[in-house]
């Protein structure tokens, strides 16, 4: 089955907006094995919009059209297509009391206007639209079938549950394309993609797509085919993706964040966090309480851009500052076993460093970060301290510099919590899943 | 001019990507007054990609299309187009050299694959694209012009300053569309609309556009015509929207933010800055921090999510937590008191709220949150500290929730220190630019 979409809407003909609608719909046609042939955008112009559904109805067999369902003069979506397809347009007595039985539902009187909504193309089936006030319409023309939805995207979402997958499901076999997801912290898109090329080998490089931003990386294996069979392929391609990337895939599930996989960590532990920021200003922080339910488990931190607060906050000796500077391991160690000790956490996690423009200096460029986690130390039993540090020196500009402080921070924190889960265990490389169930909770 | 785009890609067709570059080139195209009258994007099929400029041609004066000039097989734009057009493709020597001097300069041999990137549409003329090895085409097809450029967003960027600048300005009269932007804090953009209505009367409802997110909208006023009559227009403009919106215009730069605006203000005023955030978690120190320079006036903070935290870290006394309850205007006031007098700077910012989508309850619902702002009196003169304290009741998840909250905490800060500015005065609408000349430094 070929496809094409349409978006109709001058909005989206100008600096600011996108189409994104085509996204939720193009999901979809994939998982139902529909091949999507072309995506286009249309002001709000009657004649260009016939014009257009003229040009492509021969070439496919389904033509999704988007927006221009309004009760206003300019939305002329049902006209264009009443026109391209030589029907007509009448008031459905049907659809206008639907639409005024909305209206009354929320106390108000029906505009006018939207008498407009009520117009339905001859021979098109409407279909009713559970979020919003205007229907869409279902209609053939020649071979091929258009559907006409709201280009709200709330509205859309429903009318593709409500009426497109019904209708494709048992056209196209049902769903005959699945799609798996494995999360990957702390390598850059190149190693990841140098790592996985085996299993383009083996599996074809148009099944596995690498989707980055810095220092996070998401591999999506697809497979088609009847359910069986793409099942056992997609855990064969899963299987050896986690293999050849290791330890650095943090999720198998597209919910999960890395804060969410940390404080599922920190959860199943029963134990606690604080967190010492200079260079990331409160991004570790903010990141960590994103999660819901993150007071389980996180307490709070110091903000210690100054750095007299890095040593009235956290006791970093000014000795330590004045012989080694702020960005240094000395320091970031200390930062990390201070904000632990002060604040009275189980971990605490540390980022100093120099995210630019300026501050920068040959010995330490823009981009020099230290990061220290200090906790309990990973052989079960021990008493003390453990404080693990890595030193990078990040490329890019400012922003970029303090998300992969803060991502690699994130990364570290996680893994030291799989080696404690594990007993003392070095890099293995257990997924969420396995290590979630660990041990008891001893309370915080 | 009538103008159409057309991305070619079968990555743009996919449930991940959208074709971002058609923003770059509508901006290009709007200032210079052509109409825009659709967009498209294909995937790498060559038939497909000529069907679309046979029906397009037309129809247009100007086509653009970006993407599918790379060197491998997929890369069928050049095939394409001379096929739409009824031209030949031959190897032309001179643009062979050209890539084979790039590659040369890198200190790399051109692989043969690049070959295909010298072939060339009979009668185009090459347009060097200073940033790839991929060059550009223009050529004439009946009475419209096509462009092709390379798909790669950087040397797409370069390719429209290098060649459809110089080619749209002599033949559009040069640039004859402008806008002006005014920042907005606080308002929700119903709001906006409503105190604007007036202007939309008077300008005309197409040349004001509303960009909005939570608390934070964007009046873009855009004015066509001579350069004299639509700057003067512009300026009838942005000085009555600006009258209408009031003091929550915060900017009329579009490289400024909320958080560089407060720093300008700071900076000015020689005066620093810590923040005590409990639901916000870190997200005002962030944001404050994201601004380079901004240790210039950000000293660092509290992240109390504990409410033991709160007394550590702030002095908040128990007894105040207990009476009143951790999300409260009590608390507030004393996490603003506390972390200014602590951590040493002249003013306070504090945050403490219910971000959900646990842990509310009746009388305080997910959503309520305080915010309070400690600092010097506002009357000069006067010793000892000001409190001001919001209340808030907001919509929405979490994100939203932690956001605006940020939103409406800098909003704060920021007419509190023009009031500071302006030696006591209360709501007077005062901009950047007239804010940031205000007081002498007197030092941090």
């Amino acid at each position: 089955m070929r496809a094409a979409i349409l978006a109709v809407g001058s909005e989206l003909l100008g600096t600011e907006r996108l189409d994104t609608n085509s996204l939720r719909l193009t999901e979809t046609l994939l998982r139902h094995g529909v091949d999507l042939r072309r995506k286009s955008v249309i002001g709000d112009v009657e004649e260009e919009i016939a014009a257009e559904l003229r040009d492509c109805l021969p070439r496919v067999d389904l033509m999704l059209v988007t927006g221009g369902l309004g009760p206003t003069a300019d939305d002329v979506t049902r006209e264009a297509v009443a026109a391209a397809t030589g029907r007509s347009l009448a008031l459905d007595p049907e659809v206008l009391a639907g639409i005024e039985r909305r209206f009354q539902a929320l106390g108000w009187t029906m505009p006018a206007v939207n008498r407009r909504q009520a117009m339905v193309i001859a021979g098109a089936e409407v279909l009713a639209n559970s979020r919003g006030s205007a229907p869409g319409m279902r209609l053939l023309a020649g071979a091929a079938t258009i559907f006409l939805f709201p280009g709200v995207p709330g509205e859309l979402a429903g009318m593709v549950e409500d009426h497109l997958e019904p209708w494709l499901a048992p056209r196209s076999g049902g769903v005959s394309r699945e799609t798996a997801v494995l999360k990957v912290a702390g390598l850059p898109e190149s190693l990841v993609e140098e790592r996985i090329a085996p299993a383009y080998d083996e599996f074809g490089r148009e099944s596995i797509t690498i989707l980055a931003r810095p220092a996070d990386v998401r591999l999506l294996a697809t497979a088609t085919g009847p359910p069986a069979e793409r099942q056992a392929r997609l855990q064969a391609m899963t299987a050896r993706l986690a293999a050849l990337v290791g330890d650095a895939v943090y999720s198998r599930r597209e919910e999960d964040t890395l804060e969410s996989v940390i404080g599922d960590l920190l959860r199943a532990a029963g134990a606690t966090l604080t967190v010492a920021e200079s260079c990331t200003g409160g991004l570790l922080g903010e990141r960590l309480t994103a999660v819901a339910g993150s007071s389980d488990y996180f307490l709070g931190g110091a903000i210690t851009y100054d750095d007299r607060l890095k040593t009235a906050m956290l006791g970093v000796p000014p000795e330590l500052l004045a012989a080694h500077g702020a960005v240094s391991e000395a320091v970031a160690r200390a930062m990390a076993e201070g904000v632990r000790a002060r604040l009275g956490s189980d971990y605490g996690a540390a980022v100093t460093g120099i995210a630019g423009p300026g501050g920068g200096s040959a010995a330490k460029p823009v981009g020099t970060v230290h990061l220290a986690i200090a906790g309990p130390p990973r052989t079960p039993g021990l008493a003390g301290v453990e404080v693990d540090h890595r030193q990078l020196r990040l490329p890019g500009g400012r922003e970029r510099i303090r998300w992969m402080s803060s991502q690699i921070a994130l990364d570290m924190l996680r893994r030291r919590l799989l080696a404690a889960a594990q007993g003392g265990g070095g890099q293995a490389a257990a997924l969420p899943e396995a290590a979630a169930g660990g041990r008891p909770r001893r309370g915080s």
